[in-house]
């Protein structure tokens, strides 16, 4: 069994299923029947007006955003481990032309106001300097460490009075809401979030990543947005298939059942091996301590992970599993302190 | 029935069965095994050494070729008709970062060696002028026209004495090739094109279209490539599912026969109304001569297509018909002549 | 005597004397005294509030112009022989990060608004198509011709009700002024033009060329040029140099008197040959036929200029001359008809 | 008498009589005869083969310089208190069209190979991630700290072993040179270097800073960097005014003899102060500790300079100084230790 990373497993089948439903003659790009319901959805899920847009990855959901929010002589807040800093061969600096990343420390790759308003403080008000324009967070944060409603609150009222957009990154985004037990609202425009990367394809899809916008600017970011999509070739010639996708997601909860069954395969194996957590567990990764022996003990048993640099291993879990699921592993985690 | 475009079609049955198969855990992006056969298919069915990569669209294909064969600061001779002019929102200028598209004019949106000829003369050599450094033609084009070798290979060789990259739009490839009857690296690689927009969406599939580079330099470009397609977000975290359609696509000729069937479609109709025709029909396009009372009476029976400018339509057959089965949709294009 | 091109004439005495007055210990950038009051004193030339940045070339200037109206996926309406379209080397694609430059048609190198509205009728208006931005035009033309009041205001009037900006390029609207008569506001600001390049170097100066926004969005324009500006390295840290220059440029109306004595050389060479003229000359530059044997005729007295393809001369007066002083070069071109 | 910056200092004389002595009529842009000789002056300076271009700003050739060394998806290893990260405004991440900087600690603003190896260690090989493609230092650094040839020897290894590019800003290059007492060669193309920005404007100049390239591919790089340069709108129309000061500057050692004078009134100053140093003074910066009323006190007496956020100031000699010219200076901070 595998705990490389949630986008190597398969496909969900009530996605399967909606792909199979949309499997019919229709308009292309996105003048489909699903199509013109994705924005309906998600103001539905988000108890506001939503304008969304869908495109290939998460990159260019998180990419498109920061487009819309800092212009290319801005600069964005961000933490030094953030996805769009190490792991997207800076493709925030493509779509921006040229915006600057500033990459700012914080424990479990999560920001915290002191470190923001420090650093927007050393920013000389003139024209050598680069603005901040935007600041991007990760929900759940690359550790999978998740914001609370006030914490993403307390970083929405900095956005607010610095004129900075607030860009949430939410490739486990469903991990972070199942952890809180809130609303969607709660973590997102309540607290101050413009544009959010809504997750799909980690938590069950097979193609597609939705990039919402909230509050009074939404339509207008969603126009340029819209622009940015086709002219980066993330206008699907068939986007039916990804709406469907994305409809099948959120009408009904799925999104939110396959998180929680991912957190709490997450939970089983945390509790397995309490001591060598490196990170408090939160969602659905685990960052634990483990020597090379130990890592060969497991594999041999047939688990699979991705090591963490030396002496430690990220384990993550997803949506096909649960917390009864992973019971072997579990059960293989807790011996190697027991032989 | 509709006649709107190939992008309005289903996925065809052997591209489902291919998803379906390919649904199981494996690593992501494009280490998984499906991945791994693309470079091989290609090369087979090219009889050459390829290099490919595969995105979301055609959009994508186009921009990233283009930006591996022309600098910013150079220029892409093209069809002032050509696709990547008219109706990709500028994304060859995003890719390129402002690389100046050159277009030129000619019959059928064919770009003939004269009218090349005649512009690479009028440029200046010095600093002040943008230095054409690629072609790009449409194969077939945007009015169904097809290129054949010899006219392919003549802008290949003028190409090769200017020192530009020869990319090929191939949205329509197959269609091409199904009506030349050749092989498929007759009018590629063997005539001189360096990276071909191998498209598979209009043609069957469901998202995915590959980018083929040939010749000595396909693996520094592919390369070079493979850190477009992650910049610009088109790497999938789930890449066995593009693959695995692809795959399905080239492996058991299941794209030229879907283009035979949409072209035998086309030549149908074509023969239904002969004089009406704006452009010989060569792959599974029909521009026709259409009063506006004409477009009404065939819609009124439940034929439908785009409206091409005014007194002409557009329409567009698909792998999911063949001769047979339009002939309603022929009888009723011969009744309007005949009422 | 040379007709190259008003580039390959000196700098004019006041000029030279304001550099030399501006040699002094002050503040780097654009913090100095003579910076200061570059806004006032084209405040006063143009009988409005003016924001203006000053930088290396028209080129930048054109461009940071472009940048501020257009965007990336934005087009920019303008003559298919605009020196933005012919000799920038694609400078507009680079600043503006991949707008579209729309070129068109039209007598004189002059835009008329019919062929502008023509082409914004041929503009879908969906995400797939560039939307037109923004209208470039060159006061005076390449040709030398000039754009009277109210053939700017019927194109100022056609860019507001289509949401676009008006930039002109007045690398000699010197020269256009001074054929005119006008005050420099009437084929500007009152006739809706929103950006200016006022071109300096070509009419006496040694290096900067002014940049002006009018208009209530002028100083949110001109800030953020201020930003293009330090961002492409046209912010100067002895900027006083430049400074001092449009000043001494501006006040007294040398840039008038200058002009003025460069019309005055070119309305006298014209009178010279009228029926060699290919264009009405309006400005500072002739385009004559002239065989090659007529050409060695005249460069064999010591006069010279560029060839304008097979047959044809550009011949370019400049500040240095007037009437009276191109007389040697007038007689030998009349002499050409009469031997 | 001000410390403010070099950029604040007049021109120095023999530059000013070089622009009277270019103040004739001859070809536009680089086509004259100044222009002709840069590449000739600088190849005996350098005794090597030089190609060099020149622009408005160090901002400029710095981004230039980096936009021939590195691919947009590349990033950059520098310090992250370099001008290039902290004082353009984001315009090397304009010029490469979004390549990532990447700073790295390093005392009084230097790096070291140590900390280079291990940025360079920590970067997965794989799509994902930003390769480095180039190192860039800074001579004299943005401490006035010189680099040894053998720094930047050891540095130039690296950037050859893991095929990096290596761009030395040397804005104030010939400060770090008469400090060295070396050849200009020694710290440049001998220890590794590929490009250098050498400086003039900061030195004694009025408008104008060099790009030089070095070794086998110069050539090539340079032809780039004049397309760079046309595109950015830093070829001057009347660039021999530019050229003449630069030839000025180097012929005759000029550009040695006016940092030699600066960097002996940075000495007198250095040993007025000696337990006030933040940094050891090489170059013509001093950066020293000075409470707010010791400032005052100086000021007071008309001493000025910028301070260096809290009890600290910022202190530059420039070209029109030495040993002497600063006595009264140097006393002023001797007092204020002895009050």
């Amino acid at each position: 069994m595998h705990y490389f990373s949630d986008n190597a497993t398969p496909v969900c089948p009530p996605v399967m299923a909606a792909i199979a439903a949309a499997d019919h003659a229709d308009h292309g790009y996105d003048g489909d029947q699903w199509s013109a319901r994705v924005d309906g959805a998600f103001s539905d899920l988000f108890d506001t007006p939503v304008s969304a847009i869908w495109v290939a990855s998460g990159t260019a959901a998180n990419s498109i955003a920061l487009a819309c929010l800092c212009p290319p002589y801005g600069g964005i807040l961000c933490h030094e481990e953030a996805h769009i800093v190490v792991d997207e061969c800076g493709a925030p600096g493509f779509f921006t032309h040229g915006a600057s990343l500033m990459p700012l420390p914080g424990e479990g790759a999560k920001l915290s106001p002191d470190v923001v308003a420090q650093r927007l403080a050393a920013i000389r008000p003139d024209v050598h300097q680069v603005p901040a324009r935007a600041i991007s967070i990760t929900q759940a944060s690359e550790y999978g460490r998740v914001y609370t409603s006030d914490e993403v609150a307390a970083l929405g009222n900095m956005a607010r009075a610095h004129g900075l957009g607030l860009h949430m990154d939410g490739a486990r985004f469903a991990n972070a809401v199942a952890h809180l037990g809130c609303a969607p609202a709660d973590v997102t425009w309540r607290a101050g979030v413009d544009a959010l990367s809504f997750g799909c394809v980690k938590n069950g899809g097979m193609i597609g990543e939705a990039l919402l916008f909230f509050g009074p600017d939404r339509q207008a970011r969603a126009a340029e947005a819209a622009r940015w999509r086709k002219r980066s070739g993330h206008l699907f010639s068939k986007g039916r298939y990804l709406a469907a996708q994305i409809l099948a997601m959120i009408e009904g909860d799925l999104w939110l059942n396959n998180a929680r069954a991912a957190n709490d395969a997450a939970q089983a194996l945390a509790q397995a091996v309490p001591d060598r957590l490196l990170h408090p567990v939160e969602a659905n990764e685990l960052f634990v301590r483990l020597s090379a022996v130990d890592a060969a003990t497991l594999r041999a048993q047939g688990f699979d992970f991705y090591d963490w640099g030396e002496g430690a291993a990220r384990i993550v879990t997803n949506w096909s599993q649960d917390g009864a699921s992973v019971a072997p592993f579990a059960a293989a985690l807790r011996a190697l302190d027991h032989e």
